[in-house]
This record gives C-alpha cells, structure tokens and sequence, in this order.
C-alpha cells in the first residue's frame, strides 16, 4: 500500500482568467467519454466495438479502438459515430485478444483528430495504449513537468500526459513525474503495466476512470474519490470486460459485475482477475451525483443502485416537496421519462406524452437560422395538443443549465393550448462549474448562478417553478454523503485553484 | 371532372411466381418513404431539408432534395441520413424558391443511388422533378408500355416510370399511357403540370401520395384510394408546404395543415393554393391502417386523429378484450409506450419501463455473430431487472411480423426475472403482404400466416397471446371503414394479380 | 445499304447568340473523349480498363466502364483519373464479358457526374450502354426531336440523345428520329444493336465515333466524314477490342488492327467481327488534322501513319519553309519534341532542351495567384539556363491558341539568357472555332482571329514568328486533302448554322 | 564551434539478420523525400506548396506542411499527392508567414499516415515541427536512448527521433542524447531552435538534410557529409526560402541560391538569414552521386553543375568509352533522354524516340494479371516500329536495379523488329544497398551484385551490354571525390554496423 495521498497545497501560479473550457454550443451538460477494455478468449476488437456502442450516449464526436495481439499493437480512431468509424474493413485489421476502447465528446472542432482517445505508442516496455474518463484538476501542472522534463506533447488531453508519464515512469531512468513513486506497495514487483501504473497514480488528482492496453494485459483503475463510474465483470467465454456503465457489460452478457472501487486497480490476463487497492480510498469518497440524474444509461447500476429507479424516486421526491395542482405530467424527453412518471405515480396526476422529440437530432449541422426559429421552424421537439389543450401541464425537466431550453418548451406547451405549465427540475440549481469531467460550460453560461428563483421563473416564463433539494435528490439517490454535489454547491471536493486553464496547449499549437 | 376511373380488368399476363419483391433482412415492417415539396418566398432547400429531418423515420438509407429557381432546378441525391446526405456546402448549391424531397428506404443495396429519389429530368415543358410514396400495382404493365413506346429506363423504382409518362404526356405528340387523356376536366387549360399529372392519373393503380417540382410550382396529388398520408399547411411567410407527415409541416411552423383529399391534386405557386378534385375518391377509401399502428410519428394527425391518441387507445381496446392479472405493464420502445400507457390506464396495472433500446442501433452495419449472440451479446434492448423480477408482465408491442424478436425479448424479460410474461399486440396477426407501399416481405415470412394464436405462444415461449381483433383495432381509430386492412384480411381494395416481379428490371441491368 | 445522306438543309432556327460553348480556364485546345470497348472470352472490364488508362491523355475529367455478362449490364463512371475512379473493390463488380469504356475532358464542374460517360438504359431490348467521341452539328434539333416526342432527357451530352434514339428506335412502335429509318440496308434483319444502329445514323450530323454494349455484344461505329479515330483488333486469347486511339489496342497486346472506316458499323460477338459500310463514306473524309499536330499520343497510328512521324515531318517541313539563323533548338514539352527534333535535323541547329515542365501539372487545383505570379512563382515550367543562356533558340510549339502560354514561356527563356527567341508553330493560325469535337473555346479565344503576324509577333514579344502553312503541313501528313482543316480555314465539312448553343439544357437544369 | 565529431566505433549490437528495409514491389530506386522550408512576408503555405509541387518526384505517397503564425503552430498532412492533401479549403486553414513542408515516398502501406511528416509537437521552447530528408544509421541506438529516459514514439521513422531529440533538448533539465552537448560553439546563446540543433547534431549519424518550424523562424541543417542537397535562396518579396533542389526554389521565384553546406545550420526569422558552420564538414564529403545519375530533376544544380548537362555529360562519357556501330539512339523516358541526346552527340547515331511512356503510370494500383501480361497487355510503354524496325539500336537507361525492366524493354524492341539492341547504363553496375536513403531495397534484390556482365547480357538479351565506369562518371560529374559511390563500391563513408533493423518499431505497432 501506497504512502498517504498528496492533500497538501497544490502547486500555485497565477489563477486561470480565461474561460475554464471554451464554450459549447449545446445546452445540456454532457459526459465527456465512455471507455472500455476487453482480455477475451476470442478477438476482443468486436466485443470492444458491442460495448463503445452501449456508451455512444458518452460520447458522439469520436470513436477508437487499440488492440494488441501478444506483441504487437495496432489503433483506428476518427471523428464519428462509433457505427462509422468502426466499418466490417477496419474491423478485420483489428486482431488480438486484448482491446480498449474510447467514445468522445468534445468541444473543439479542429482538433477533433488529435484529440480523440485512445493514444497509442512504443515505449520501453513495448507498447501502451491509454484510454481516459475524467479530468485532472493539475493536469496544467503535469504537462509543466513533462515538458521540463523534455517530453514533447502533440495533443491538449489529460489522456496524453497521462500516457507519457506512464512510459516515462516505464523508462530504465525516469521518475513518475513531480509526486514521488509508490515504493513497494500496490503491485509492486509485478511485472505489468499495474505496478507502473500504481507508482503513477498518486500523482494525478482529480477524476480519472481509466483503462490501459498492454501487450497482453488489460489495466484499469479508478481515481480514490471516485468521481466517474467503471465496472467490470466476467464474459461468458472466460477473460474479463471493464466499462464505464453496466449497461455496456450487460450488453456483452457479461456476469459478476463489480464497480472498479476508488483507488482500485484491476488487471486482466490469461483469464484472471487480479485487484490491488493501490491507494486508500478517500475517507468521503466523491461520486458524480449527475451520472444519476442525466449521464448514465438507465439500464445501468452504479453504487448498488439503478439508475431508472433512482430517476423514479427523483420524481417521487419531487412531487413529495413541490407539489401543485394539475392535470397532466410532461415529461422532457428521453431522460426525464421516468422521473415523471415518479412524480405521477406520489400526485396522483396523469402521466402522459406531451413533447416528440426528434430521434435523429444530433446527425445534422444545419441548423434553423434566426430567421427560419421566428417563422417556427422547430428541429428537436414537436407537442401533442390532444394532451396538452386546456390542461394544467406539470413539465419535468432533469436540470436546468442555461435555461434556454426550458423557455423554448414552456412556450411550445403554451402555443399546443396548455393553459398551466408548472416546471420541476429533479436537482437542485447547478450554480458552479465542473472541474471533474463534466462539459457544462464556465459559471457564467449557468443562469442559476446569476438569477434567483423569481427571476428564473420569470425568464422562462412558467407559473411556478421549483428544483428538488439537495436532501430530496440525495434521498432518491439513498445516500446522504459520499457524493460530489459541487456543481450545486461549490464545495469541490478537489481545490481547483490550480486547475488552470486547459487550452494552453491550444495557445501553441491550434 | 374526369371520366370513371378505370376500374375494369388490369392487364393480364404470366402470373408472379417469385417472391414479390426482395427479402430483407430486417425484421419488422416499414414504410418506404417520406415526400415534402415547398413553394416558399424564401430559399425552399432550407425548409424541405427540415422537414426530410422529420420524416426521417419513414425512411433512412438515401434522401434527397430537387430545387428550382423559377427556371432551371437541380438536384442533390446520395445514400445515407438525411442530416449526412446535406452539409452546408451542399445545401448552398440548393437555391431557389421552389424544392421537393424524398427520405427512402430501400431493401436492395447496389441500387442504392440509382434508385434514391427524387428523378429529375429536362420535358418539353421544362425541368420536372418527382418524388413519391406509395407502390403501383400495374407498374409492371406500365413499364412494359413505356419500352414499347421506345422509352428507356435507369431504375426498377415506380417513380421513373410516374416521371417518364408525365414527360411524355407532356410532350406535343405522345399521349400519357394505355388509358386515355383526362380530356378538359380537372385543371385542364392549365398551363402547369397539375394539367398533365389530372390527364395521367387515370392510367396509375395503387398508392401514391406523389410531389411533384416544376420550374416555378409544387404539384402534389393522391390516389383516389387514399393509401398513404399527404397533407398541406400554409408557411408563416407566404408559401405553402406539402408532406407525407403533419409532423413535418409542423416542424416548419406551418399552420392551416389540411390533408390533401384522396383523388386530389394541389398546385403551390405564387403564394396561392390550388386544389382540384381530378378523381374522384372511391365510394370506400383505403386509408393505410399500420399508419397509425406502426409508421407514422405519434406527433403527427391523419384523418383528424392524433396518431398518439390512437395508439393509446390501442392499448385501452387491447385491456378491455385481452386483460390478465399481472404486476407491470412493459412496453416494447418506442412504438409501443403510448399503447401501454392506455393498457395499463384500462387495466389499472402499473406501467414501467423494462427494456431499454439502444438510441443508437440502426446506425452500424456490424452486428454479433451467432457466436457472440449465444454468449450474450444484445446489441438492441436491455432489460431492467428491477421492474422485471418476480412481476408478472404484460408486455405491448405493436404488431408482430416474424415473431423472431418477439421470441428474444420473452427470453430476455425471463432471464431479468419475470416470472410470467404475457404478451399483447396491439393489431390483429399479419396474414398478408402489403402491395400498397409497405415492405413487409411476402407472404413466407409472415409467422401469423403459417401458425395458429397457441402455436405462436409456444413458440415465443409466452404464457398468454393476445392480438387485438380488427373491430377493436378499427374502434381505436375510430372508423369502421375506409381503411385498407388487406395485410390483415387479404381483402385487396385494388386486384394485385397483375402487379407482377419488380424486380424485372434487376434482371437487365445489376 | 441506305439511301443518301440526309445532306441538305439542316432544320433552321435562331441563330446562336452566346458562346458556342462555356469558356475553359485553360489555354490550350483538348480533345474531348476516348471510348474503347471489349468484348472477350475472360473478364472484359480490367482489359476496358488498361485501354483507358492509355486513353487517359483524351479526358482527365470523368471516367467510366460498362460491363455485361450475356444478360445483364452493370455500369460504374465517376470525376477523377481512370487510375482514380476504378479501385480494385469497383473492378470486381465488373464482371461479364463485354464492356464500353470512356474518359472524358469537360468545361463544366458540376454537372461532371451527371454528364459522365458511358450511359445505361435498360430498352424494349435489353440492356444498352453507349460511349461517344465527337459532336453532333444537329444535336439541338435532335434533342427538341425527343422532347416532343415526349422522352426526357436528364443531361446535356450527345451522348444521351444518341442513346434515347437508339432506345427509341428498338422501341416496337417508334421510330428512330426525324429521318426515316434505314429499310432493309447494312446489317438490317440483323437481331443485334447493329441494325438499330444502322437506321440511326443517317440521323445524326456531325462527328461521332461511337461504342455500344449490348447484353452479348460490343457494336461501334463511326460518321461518314471520318472526323475522328477508331481502330478494331484482335486480342491474343480471342475476342476484339476497338479503341479511339492504337495506342490503346496495343497496350491490350492486340494484333490486326484496321481502322473502323467512315460509316462503316463494327460488331464484336461470340469471336467473330462483323462489319458493314452502312453508310457510304463521304466522297472528301474529313479527318481532324489537329489529332496528329496535338491531340492523338505519339505511339498511336492513324490513316495508315504514324503521330510520331508525323510530328517528325511537321518540324521538317516547318525547318524548310521557315528557316533562321540559331544556335539551338527547343521544344515546349512534352508534344513538340518530335518537331524541334525533325526542325533540328533539316537545319542542322542543334536539339536540346530548355524548358522542363513539372509533370504532375494538372493534379491540383491551387495556381498562383497573380500577387505570386509577379514574385515569380512559376508552377508549370522551369528553364535550363545552361542551355539557354547567350543563345539564340528556336522554340517550337505544336499550336497557337489563346497565346498566353506563348508569351510566358518566351519571356521565361529571355529571363533564362536567350538573346534571341525564333517562335515556330507546326499548324497554321487557329481562326475558327471546332464544332466537332475539340475544345478550343469560340472565336473569341482565338487570338489568330483578332491579330495578324505582326501583331501576334509583338503580343508574344519574340524576335520572329511563322506559322507552318496549310500545305506545308498537309504535306507532312502526306495527303492533300481528307482532312477537315476547318479550325484554320473556316470551311467546315458540314454546315454549322443549325447547331445552336450546346447549353441549352443548362437553362433547364443545373 | 563544437569539439571533433564522434567518428569512433558505433554502440555495439547484434547485427541486423532480416532485410535492412521491407522490400518494396517497384522495381527501380527511389528517392524518399522532399522537403521544403518558407520565411516569409507574406502567407508562407502556398510558397510551401508550390515548392513541394516542384519536389513531388521526390515523393508521391504522402504530403504535408507544417505553418506557423509567430505563435501557434497547425499541421495537415496526409496520404496522397501534393495536389490532393492540400485542397482550397485546407490551405485556408494553414495561415502564418513560416511553414515547412514534405513529400514522402515509402514502402509501407499501413503505416503511411502515420509516418508522414512534418512531425508537429508542443515542447517548453514553443510548438516545433520537422521534417527531414536522409536516413540515420545510428537511429536504433538513439531509439533505445529515448526509450531509456521514459520517452515514449508513435511512428517507426527517423524523424520522430529527431524531434524527440530536440524537445528533449530543449527542456530546462534534459540533455540532447548519448552524445555531449554542442557547448559554447555555433549559435549557442541563440534563444531559437538553431542552438539546440546546433547542440543535438553531433549525436546523428548518416545523412540529413532537416528544416525546422519554430514559432517565428525556419531553421535547417545538412549532415557535415553533405548526403542529400539542400538548398537555400531569397524571395523577391522578402523573406526566405529552402529546399531540397534548387528547381524548387526556382519554381518560387527565388535569386540568389546558394547550398546549405555540409554541417552548416542556417535560419531564416525576421527577414534575415543567419548561418553557422555548427560542425566541420567531413574531410572529404559525400554527395550522393545518385542524385545526378537518377533522382534529382534535370532543372535543378547541385555542386555546382546543372544536373541536366550532367546527365548529357554521362551519355557522352558513355559513347566514347563503349561505342558501338548503330543507326538509332532511344532512350528509356524520362530520365535518360539527356544522356541519349550526349551519346548521339559524340557517337553520331541519330537520337530518336522509340519508347513512349504512359504518363499516367504510377496513379494506378490495378496491375495486368501475369495472364494478361502473357496476352500482351503492356501498361507502361508502347513502341514505335517506324523508329526501330530494322535497326540497330542503343538503348541507353540511367541505371540498372533488379533487370526485369531491362529484359522487358529489350523484347518489347525486338518485337518491334529492331535487329540489334545495345544497352548502355549511364552509371557503374549498382551492387550494394544505399543506407543514406535511397530505397534500392537491400543487397539481394540487386542484379549486378549477383551476376556478371555476360550473365547480366544473357539474362537481358541485348545484343551488347555496357556501364559507364565509376571514373567515367565521376568524369560527367567533374569531380573525381567528394562523392559517396557506396552502392557502386560497398565503400561507406560511415560504417553501417549499427544500423539495425529499421523495422523494430514495428515489432511493437502495426
């Protein structure tokens, strides 16, 4: 086992002025990635392939796969959908009995290439391949390190500081990087890419679920905090599969699903499971209180719990705190479904459709310009007046962000005849920015941040409105600690002072 | 008004001996195409290509787009999803007020282009362009009389034929096909190709919902039988737009949406709408039922009923004829929530989710290999254990077709627990090929035409089966009559003996 | 064999206004076309293929190849290089053993598909695929000939016209065009394309060498006046191979190659070459004269001569009649090098080059801009000062058309150190546009229309200029008359009044 | 200035047992590559690719520029010609007023993208690229050094190495490599990229001619042998401009070209171009006497001497050392046309065509099948029979690889009816492998390292068989040292023990 962790002071410089990321032009908050690794018995290419399609919701701008055959490894990745990156041609290069694999969102449009996951490269102790959920608050101060140090950097992700520190470590003569190397705990001695990995991890901080390609192994480990989900579990044919969701696993018919727990490294070769809990959990650990409320896939488990029951209760808590007097519950498609149908289920009011949400929104870039939206072009959502017309409508959203959105549907369920739109959000006013691998823009893109209530009520122009707390959300979630909510509070479980802004890469390179 | 339609013997000739038309590999019905046409003040590409964007359920493997500035048109055509089919460069060689579209779906791959719509070509009468819904039943004699009359052909689909006989048709010497001209009826003297398509109509047996592109107007016409949906709406700036969907001319703001009358021939031009009762309607129509039960998107209107309130009432029928005693009702995503809504509304049994689709299947040409599906790998649906296990389910899908999926997700609700699963649909059995535009595969594939109700049941492996019967299904829609339920009866409102292989042409040219 | 020609008055209209045809951005005249097409006893497509790809110099623009396996015809053309547009993948779905090939030159982008060559049609008679080099004096006439007749057209090419007619003419009850059918002359009771060809022809004005692909058979033709090449062969396993060009027929390995004679048909099928003189050769042909000063590749024979040798004697005759004092000669390459060699011979000044040319001009689309220009950036040529520098040179170029290149490359060879620089052209000036098959831009580029010597002289700023004359270069050819010299005299074999603007089409579609 | 070069024996190893490079199917030697570097005032891309347009015969797999704009730097490179990497569209995207730019030739398939260059990378200093012509004979121990300090590669290429070298370099706590630091010497002090060069040079062994992006500066070097050329010249706007040949440099418009000298760096920034003489050239330099005999463009000059008057030169060392009674010289198109114009100057045998070349040949990856070559099929080269029936013919070609090309050209002759042929080689018989970067595949690919000069006339079947003698062409050349002539002797300038298997990276990623 590992010395304690670094909690001490992180290495100070001057406070990030610019924007924390650039903005995007989304409006919800999106998960950044999903990632996968597959040991299997058979070619893991396909199998790897199954599960980035189950964790496509993770992430739609880019795909890739990196596979190794016993000695040699071999990767495709490009911007698109993980069904056209990955054609039958470029599957059948993609041999061996090892794979990870990566699905990505980003903001930035040129670098989309360079940036996508996962990164391959020769190093001392032949090939690694790396691919990474999260976001490390002194990833600035890593790629400082790296760069002293000599290394050169071709991409702005955490993902390739991560891999180079990792080979660097793996090279005869080098250190880890600033924090000193893990000593013999964790799996020291052994001979694979884990131990290098456990000398490694004490000196990222921040949120990291990350899996490692090795020439005949699968690593994956997960930050102590806990901030992003992985499991693992046991294919049907023998070898093992670790993902970011269940649902992916599921998706394998993959069986004794476990969660990779905070601080845990788990590696898979020759069919065998072995876990190191390389450093110590966090005494309150840190999971991501929003992978229940909008990321996960709701056939997923996370923390003993599933995520469609979990929505369930959000709205049973929701109509327990904030009821009202209607005749009808909307849910904002897809993911607010089963929130409202908690909320009919306590209230007593209908659940019924009210919003079409088009299937196929998200293929497109042209978009309505201004003049097309005044004229009532209206690309996502159409309403169902038969549902809607003369009814008192209580409209469940899953959060609130820029709150335009929100606006654009209360006026839609006004204009289809509703003669009340009531507005829940099932969590609380998210009023600061995430720093552990969320893209929900800086503060000033969140309007709760800057208006109160009142104001947001009358912004978006609904009868009333009203967000679940804080304790209601955590009571449908059933655990009152152990999760991060800074995104409503500002309480970072991390500082983030020296998080820096990412886009320095960008200022050298574009 | 023209002459009685031709309504005597067809054509006679060999019989059909292969199958109808090609199988497809997929498992459930689907429609074969959307058509939009706009006649706007604006750029029209912009508006059709929104629409297209919402019609895109009706048909994903090519789309489309014609244009016409008032003089010359042009068209852009490819395979692919609609938002894939036009980027922004493409879009900005689309100018013109004037545009049709056509989003398809197709069972024969190499043909893909050649056969994606709509057809444009040069007439006396200057540019023409076509895209259509619908299936003739006498193309094949249609066919045969263009070749005679020595015309030639690039496709195997029925809208080069349609084209074709309305440029020839146009053409100062030709007449339009084996029956006579309309002679002055209809909008004779009519300087536009509403004039030819009034004198072609007659010769054309089946269903089209058909839009047509001049140099400077949108022709738009239905059978007289009124198979498939077509509807028109005034835009909010001038202009007019016509679509297969209310859906569609919803989604560009469209107001005033009237169905264009089965028989019926509207003309957009210069701001104003035109409409001519060129057929007249068959004393009993033939409205396409599986509109409501599967096609058509819930947020769309047909024959003033709302295709979402239908189909709850699908399910409301289904509880009142077929109840069970069971814990949960489980609908089968996305078709069939609505119906379960209305199940479980009738039958007092909760409604939940319990299978989860994959929001992203249909866009990955790679699927398991029977190896990998033996071991579990599910690329479609997942199951939530938690509303599954130890309940006793009802499940609602729409319709069932092979009975192959049917058969998997009985399987997968038992593996997630369920101790009973009862399953319910929401139409009668399927007995018959569609010829009408449906793509059902012929008559072998049709699990309900070879086996009884008990055989289905042990071969889904089900505990109950219940269809809804035609009454129940008809009093859900609300009409007793003028639909065509020829799939589920065999009644053809049209004879097909003459409709002949349309694949003859596939044996020309590859 | 069939009456007379149809020879008098073509079909009076207004006289065209615009350009005869879009202007080109390049300089120099280019051939329009190469066709070429197989039929053998194994895969005809690779052998269409490696005779385009010795075709490439006729057309860079659009390729494409035909194939049929006795019953059915598959067709796969495309913007790009031969080498480009036919990956191994495509070649393998060209299977049978006959096929028609074609690469194309064209002005016009966008329509670069839709204008590709070959087109296929399935006919009353199976299958029809045609290729086509040259022009039709009386292709607008033809073409308003099918509009009225009803057929419709979805290109501006010849060759659709062409093909439409003989579709028509196989059609039972049409007819072959404006001109009567042919009775019982040439190949007629004939059950083969040949006939139907035979009855079309007379129809047709202008230059037209021509192949088509039946389901089992290869039919080619050429126009009575012999405008432009086509030879026959036999390949060495069996089966015939025509081409534009000989160089093409020997690349296939073939042997016995003969000339397809003015009005003569050519039908390959089953092994056995058929022919017949359906047309009787005009009493003067009316070979082009430019296929040997520019068009045709040097390895290619034509009316028994050699290109090569030609050039050889146009340098010499041009050496006779224009001598001058010089210390070396130089060719612009890669054409005129034969020439300086011929002109060195006779003069005895010596050869050598001067001018080297980047030999991958014409793979980008990126030329200097005239802000780079003026820095001296120079993509196409670099001079050899060596040879240059303090010497007078005599530069030779096949041709003077729009005189710009001329001008660049003098003042290039002063910049290099030549004192004096002696312009010799191996064609006489270039006063009248082509209406059969050459792309030399309308009268207006041509800047021998406007200047006389002197003029030109002082444009292109050499020391002197001459012009091969008319007879001198008749004279290397070895026949004084045959050929069609209308580009330098503007006597055309075929009046020209009726031929109208090609672009009419355009004004219909884009 | 730095202390001696490590000229001591190489790291030991064990000797290389497999091929040195993967056999490549052409058959003749190749050149690997261009490179290109641009100060300007001005946009610097498009100078960038103009230039490499004129180096494209360096290199026609891949193509690549690097810019920067004093700040950032941006890359694009890909698979492919010159003129189809860089679209209008890309080239908007390359702004700044430095760039560096590649052409690459290769024999691998697979990795072709990623071993691209430039090489693009973020390091302390600021972004810095590379790209590099040449080949390092010590890169498997400078491999093994990177790995060592924890460095980690992506690609198998030289280049990667180098960059790798000089980021490391240039971190504050990194040194260059095995070898010591530069010192005080050269531009040292100097804050840009030259003094790290300046520092790192040492360490590299073999042939380089290298330029460097940095952010505001061009930097490049040449190995103190002098390998490969490099030249460097001024633009008339401002600003500078290198290349690999000077035609390059000419194509851009530039005056004033002088070489970079062996071991000298130079840089171009702020309009001023600065040069050290960093190592002391190599007692006696190695030119590569190839590059006149074959790969150099016949408008560039290198050493002084015009390339294309050397080659004439070689053709005329030819014909006074092995002369032969004839009537026609014939060269084999393109390269050795000088040399046949020298031989028929000296010899007095009229030079002639006899061999015309496919232009196209080289875009195309459809190869005759070897039945279809039995049949004749031919794609490369055609005959004419007027220039050789009945003669007797010296065939003069640059060089002599592997003979098939040789045997073929000779029978394609023959059967031309040439009743003699004389095959005379303007260089010495080529017998062992280039490890300078010439890919003439290794020992036992080369013919005349096997067999002697009669087996080499047998296997040939020309009537006689002649090389030029090494004095002979250093004699063309005008210098009789000063030139590496290792392919002609097995004399290498540097010892190649060490040099490895290139292809160890590969061991590792595919």
């Amino acid at each position: 086992m590992t010395g304690p962790l670094p909690t001490g002071p992180l290495p100070t410089g001057p406070l990030p002025t610019g924007p924390l990321r650039a903005e995007r032009p989304g409006e919800g908050p999106r998960e950044e990635c999903g990632v996968v690794g597959v040991a299997a018995t058979t070619e893991a290419a396909p199998l790897a392939f199954f599960a980035l399609f189950a964790l496509q919701h993770r992430g739609q701008e880019a795909a890739g796969i990196a596979v190794s055959d016993g000695q040699r490894a071999r990767l495709h990745k490009d911007v698109g959908l993980v069904g056209t990156v990955f054609t039958a041609e470029r599957m059948a290069d993609l041999t061996g009995h090892w794979a990870i694999g990566h699905t990505r969102y980003s903001t930035t449009g040129a670098s989309g290439v360079r940036n996508a996951q996962p990164f391959l490269v020769e190093t001392r102790r032949g090939p690694l391949a790396l691919a990474h959920n999260g976001n490390l608050v002194n990833s600035p101060a890593l790629r400082e390190g790296l760069l002293d140090r000599g290394f050169s950097l071709t991409a702005s992700s955490d993902t390739e500081v991560m891999l180079l520190m990792l080979a660097g470590a793996a090279g005869g003569t080098g250190t880890a990087g600033g924090a000193g190397p893990a000593g013999g705990a964790g799996p020291a001695g052994d001979d694979s890419w884990a131990g290098v990995l456990a000398e490694t991890m004490p000196a990222w901080l921040g949120a990291y679920s990350v899996v490692l390609l090795g020439a005949d192994e699968i690593v994956a480990a997960r930050d102590p905090w806990g901030f992003r989900p992985l499991s693992v579990g046991r294919l049907r044919d023998g070898g093992h599969a670790i993902a970011s969701e269940t649902c992916a696993l599921r998706t394998l018919g993959a069986t004794d699903i476990t969660e990779v727990a905070p601080g845990e490294i788990v590696r898979a070769r020759g069919g065998t499971l072995s876990r190191w809990q390389v450093l110590p959990p966090q005494p309150t650990s840190a999971r991501c209180t929003f992978e229940f409320v909008y990321f996960s896939r709701p056939d997923s488990r996370w923390d003993d719990r599933s995520v469609h029951l979990v929505r369930q209760r959000l709205g049973e808590q929701l109509a327990a705190s904030a009821p009202v007097a209607a005749d009808v519950v909307i849910p904002v498609p897809d993911s607010a479904i089963p929130a409202a149908v908690g909320y009919s289920r306590i209230s007593g009011i209908p659940f019924n459709d009210g919003l079409i949400k088009n299937r196929y929104i998200g293929r497109t870039f042209i978009e309505p310009t201004q003049v097309l939206r005044e004229q009532g072009v209206a690309l996502k959502f159409n309403t169902l007046a038969e549902n809607l017309a003369g009814r008192r409508v209580v409209l469940i959203d899953d959060s609130l962000v820029r709150g335009t959105t929100a606006g654009r549907l209360v006026a839609l369920l006004r204009e289809a005849g509703a003669i009340e739109v009531h507005l829940r959000i099932t969590c609380p006013p998210i009023t600061h920015a995430c720093h552990f691998g969320v893209d929900m823009g800086h503060a000033d893109d969140l309007i709760s941040a800057r208006l109160g209530i009142d104001e947001l009520r009358s912004l978006i122009d609904c009868d009333t409105l009203a967000f679940l707390s804080l304790a209601g959300m955590m009571a449908a979630v059933g655990h009152a600690t152990g999760y991060c909510n800074a995104c409503f509070t500002g309480h970072y479980p991390i500082p983030v002072t020296g998080s820096g802004p990412k886009d320095a890469f960008e200022r050298v390179l574009r």
